[in-house]
C-alpha cells in the first residue's frame, strides 16, 4: 500500500463517531488516508513524534479532531509545516461545543489552524482533498463532479417540493 | 508578470487595515498574491464572476475577508473548487466578531470554509502558503525557516525576562 | 392559477419542517404562495437566476429560511429589490441557533433583510401579508380579525385559568 | 404637507443618533417621514393611541428603535396591523446588544417584528421602502438605483485597491 | 373570599407549568392570590386594564411570568407603581432562556423590574411573600420558618451523606 | 436620626459610583438609608453580622450591589428573611457583566434574589421603595408623581423632536 | 479511621452524581477523604463552622461542587486559609451551566478558586491529589503512575483503530 | 540562590503585564519564583523540556498564563505530574477573554488545570502559596495575615463610607 497524503488524528476514538465523516469523504473523492488516535493531552510524547514525523513520511495534510479544550489541532500545527484541518467536535463533555471551537480556532498568529464548522468532519475532508487539488488536476475534476452532485440533489428536491 | 496563485479579496475597503496583514506575510515568505474588493451583497455578479474565474486564471487559493453576516468567503467557496480561506472581521458594525466568526465558519456540509481566528489575515496567509507548499519544495523550507524565526524570538524574550 | 406574490425558499428540505408554517398561515389569510428549495451554497446559479428574475414574474415578497452560517435570505436580497423576510432555521448543524441568527440578521448598510424569531415561520408568513396589506385593504381585514382571533383565544385560556 | 407613510420613533431621544439614519435614507429615496419619541415604558399611554391610531392616519409602516430590554417594537406590533421593522440599539444601558436584539427579534408566534440589525436603522429605511415599492413602481425604480450606486461604488474601491 | 394581596400572570396558559410554583409557595406560606392569563402581545388592552387596575382592586405585588421576546413583565412595571416580579421562562420558542432573561431583567432607568432565575416561579413566590411581610409580622415568621426548614432537610441530606 | 429602612450595601468601595444612584433616587423620593462596604469574600464575618442583625435594626429592605462572581446579594438573602435587591455590577474585572448578572439572578430555590439591570442602582432603589410602598401610601403617592414626571420629560422630547 | 486530608462538600445532594467522581478516583489514587452537604444558601452557619474548622481538623484541601448561583466554592475559600477546588456543576436549574462556571471561576483579587471544568468533579480529585503530593512521593509516584495509564490507553485504542 | 519552588510561564512577553501581578503577590507572601516565557505553538519543544523537567528541579507548583487559543496551560499539565495553575490573559487577540478562558478550563478527565480568572494573576500567585502551604506552617501563617490586611482595609472603606 502506498502512504497515504491525508492523516486523520483524533483526541479520543470516542471522537470516531464525528471524524468517520472525513474518512468517508476521502473514500468518495478517491483519496487514501490514514486514520488514528493521537490525545494531546494523555498521549504528548506520542503527539510530538507524530507531527514531527509526518511530512517526512509523505503526509500532505493533517485533519485533526477534538473537543472541550481542544489542543490537538493548534499543537499538530505548531509543530508541523503542514496545512493542518481542525474540527471541533461537539464531545460528551463540551459545552454545546463553544470551548471545542474556540479553542482550536482562536490560534495565534504564526500558527493556522484551517478550521471547519462544528462537527463537519465531512468539510475537513472535502477541504483536505481540495488542498491536494491544487497540484492534481484529476482530483480537482473529482471535486468539480462532487459539486455537481450536491447541486443535483437540491435541484431534485426542489422539484418535488414544487410538484407537491 | 506572472499570473500570481494566490488571491485576498475582501467585502469592504475598510477590511483593508486588517486584510493587509495577509499580503505582507506573503511578500514575506515570497509568494505573489493579487488583491482587491468584492462584495457579496453590493457586487454579487462581481463575485460570481470573480469566483467561477479564479480558477481557470491560475489562483490556486482564494482568502475572503468580511465581517458581520459575512458571506463573501462561503459563496466564493459554493462557486469554485479551489480552497478558500475565511478571515472573519471585527468589522464596526460587527458583534464583538460573533457574528463574522459564525457565518463564515458554520458552513454546511459540501462546502468548507478554512476559517482562521478573528481578525487573522496573517494565519490566513501563512495557511495559503502552506497549502501551496505540498508542492513546492522551496516554499516548504521558507515556511520552516519562518517557524524558526518565530522559535528564535520568543527564546529571545525569555531569556530576557530570566534575566531582569 | 395566478402567479402568486409570495415565494417561500429554504436552503434544504430538510428545512421544511419548520418552513411549512409560513405556508399554512399564508394559507390561513387567503394568500396565494409559491414554494421550493434554493441552496445559496449548492445551487448559487439557481439562486441568482431565482432572485433576479422574482420581481418580473410578480412576486412581492420573499420568505427565505436557512441554518447554520445561512447564507441564503442575505445573498437572495443583495440580488433584488424587493423585500425579503429571513427565517433564521434551528438546524441539525447549527449551536443552538445562534449561526442562524447572526449571519441572517447582521446584514451589511445597503442590504436589509426583514429577521423573525428562530424557527417562526408564522410570524414570516404574517409579516409577508402585512407587507401585502399595505396596498390591499381586503388583507388588511384579514390581518385585524387573525389578531382578534388571537386575543380571544388568550381570553378564553385566562377565563379558563380564574375558574380552575 | 401631506401626511408621510412611514413613522420613525424611537424609545428615547438619545436613541436619535442611531435613528437618524432612518429618516437620512427614506430622504435620500425619496419617501416622507414623520419622527418622534415614544417610550414604551415611560410613556405607555402615548405608545397606545400612537401605535392604534396610526394606520387611520395613513401610516403604511412603523420604524421602532430602541435598546436594552426593547419592548417599543413589539408593543407597537401587538397594538396595530401595520408592519412594524425594529432596530435594536446598542444603547449605553445594553449587554453589548445582545439584549436589545433578543428582545426585539424574538417574538412569539402571531405578532412579528421585521428585525435589522444592531444600529443598522439605516437598513430599516430602506426596508420600508421597499415594503412601499410593493405598490409603488416609482419607488422601485429609485432602490433599483440605489443598489446600483451601491455597486458602482464597490467597483470603484475595487478598481482602487488593484492599481496600488 | 378577600381580595388577595398578590396576583399571578404570564403570558401564556402554556407558561402554568413553570409558573404554578409561585401559586404552590405562596399556599405554603399561607398568602392568598390570584392566577390568570394576559399577553402582552396578543391582549395589549386586557394588560393595559389589569394593570393599571391593580393597585385600586387591592393587590400589592405582581408576579409576571414570560418567555422569549418576554415585554408583560416590563410593560406591567410601565403600567403601575407596584412592586413587580419578572419570571423569564425558558419556554420553548426561547434560545435557552437568554432572550426571556435579558428581555425582564434589562428594564431602562426609572421602570424596575425584580427579576428572579430562570424559571425561578417558586422564589417569585417568596420574594412576594418577603415583600408582603416588611408589613406583616406573622408572614415574616412564616419565612423565618421556611427557611429554618430549608436548613433542616439539607442538614439531613449530610447527615445521609456522612453516614453511608 | 431615625434608623433607615433601606440598606445599600456593596462589595467594595469601587463600587460606589455606581450605588450612588441607590441612593440619590431614595433622596429624590423622601426615602432614608444607610451605605456601607461589606465583603461577602474579604470580610464575611461582618456579613453574617449585618445580614443577621438588619431585621432586628429596622430595616425593611436590602440593596446589595456587586460584580464579578458576585456572591453578596445571594449570601445575605441565604441569612435574612427580608427582601434583597442585588444589582450586577460591570466592575473592572467582570465579563462584560455577564459573571456579575449570572452569579446574583440564578439563585436556587428558596433563596430569591430581586435582580435589577447591569449597574441599575437606581432601579434598585426605586424598587426598594415600592416595597416599602405598599405598606405606606404617602410614598406610592410619591412614587406615581415619580412615574408622572418621567412621562412629561418623554413628552417635552418628543415635542421638541417633532418640532425640529 | 484517621481524619482525612482532603474534603468534599456540595450544595444539595442532588450534586452527588457528579461529584462522587472525586470520590472515586480519590480512592483510586489511595488518598483518604470526607463527604458531606452544605450549603452555602440555605446552612450558611453550617458552611461557616465548617470551613472556619477545616483547617484545624486537618484537612489540606477543600473540594467544593456547585450550580447556577454556585456560591460555595467562592465562600468556603473566603473563610480558610487552606485551597479550594470548585466544581462548576450543569444542575437542572443552571443555564447550560454557564452561571455555574463564571460565579466560581471570576473570584476577585485576593480569594483564589481552583475551578476545572464543568462537571469535571474527577479532576477536582486528581488535583487535590496533585496539591497533597507537593509534600508527599509515594503520592506523586501514584499520579505518574495514573497518568502512564491514561497513555496506555491511549495508545491501545490507537492501534485498535490503525488496524481496523 | 535556592532553587524557587514555583514557576511563572507566559505564552507570550506581552503577557507579563498581567503575570507580574503573581510575582508581585508571591514576594509579597515571601515565596521564592522564578520566571519565562514558554510559548506552546512557537517554542514546543522547550515547552516540553521546561515541563518534563520541572519536578526534578525542584518545582512544586507551575503558573502558567495564556491568551487566545491558550494551549499553555493544559499542555503543560499534560507534561508534568505537578498541579498546574492556569490563567486566561485577555490578550489583544481574544474575544472578550472567553476563548482564553474555555481552552484553559475545559480539560479532559485526567488532566486538571487549575483555573482562575481572567487575567487573576494576583490569585495564581495567592493559590500556588496555598498549596505550598498545605506542608508549610510559616507560609500557612503568612497567608492567614493576608488575609486579615485584605479585611481590615474592607472595614476602613466601610467606616470611611458611613460617616461621609
Amino acid at each position: 500500500m502506498n502512504q497515504p497524503k491525508i492523516a486523520i488524528i483524533m483526541g479520543s476514538k470516542s471522537d470516531l463517531n464525528v471524524m468517520q465523516d472525513a474518512a468517508d469523504v476521502l473514500k468518495e473523492l478517491g483519496v487514501d488516508y490514514e486514520i488514528t488516535v493521537v490525545s494531546a493531552h494523555r498521549t504528548p510524547d506520542r503527539m510530538f513524534s507524530y507531527a514531527r514525523a509526518a511530512a517526512d513520511r509523505g503526509i500532505k495534510v493533517i485533519i485533526a479532531g477534538a473537543g472541550g479544550a481542544a489542543h490537538l489541532p493548534g499543537m499538530v500545527a505548531s509543530l508541523t509545516h503542514l496545512p493542518v484541518i481542525g474540527v471541533p467536535v461537539k464531545s460528551s463533555n463540551s459545552i454545546d461545543g463553544w470551548d471545542s471551537i474556540l479553542s482550536i480556532l482562536q490560534m495565534p498568529n504564526g500558527i493556522p489552524v484551517a478550521t471547519v464548522a462544528l462537527n463537519a468532519a465531512k468539510n475537513a475532508g472535502i477541504l483536505a482533498a481540495q488542498i491536494l487539488s491544487t497540484a492534481d488536476e484529476y482530483l480537482a475534476q473529482n471535486l468539480i463532479a462532487f459539486k455537481e452532485e450536491l447541486k443535483r440533489k437540491v435541484e431534485e428536491s426542489a422539484k418535488e417540493m414544487e410538484n407537491n
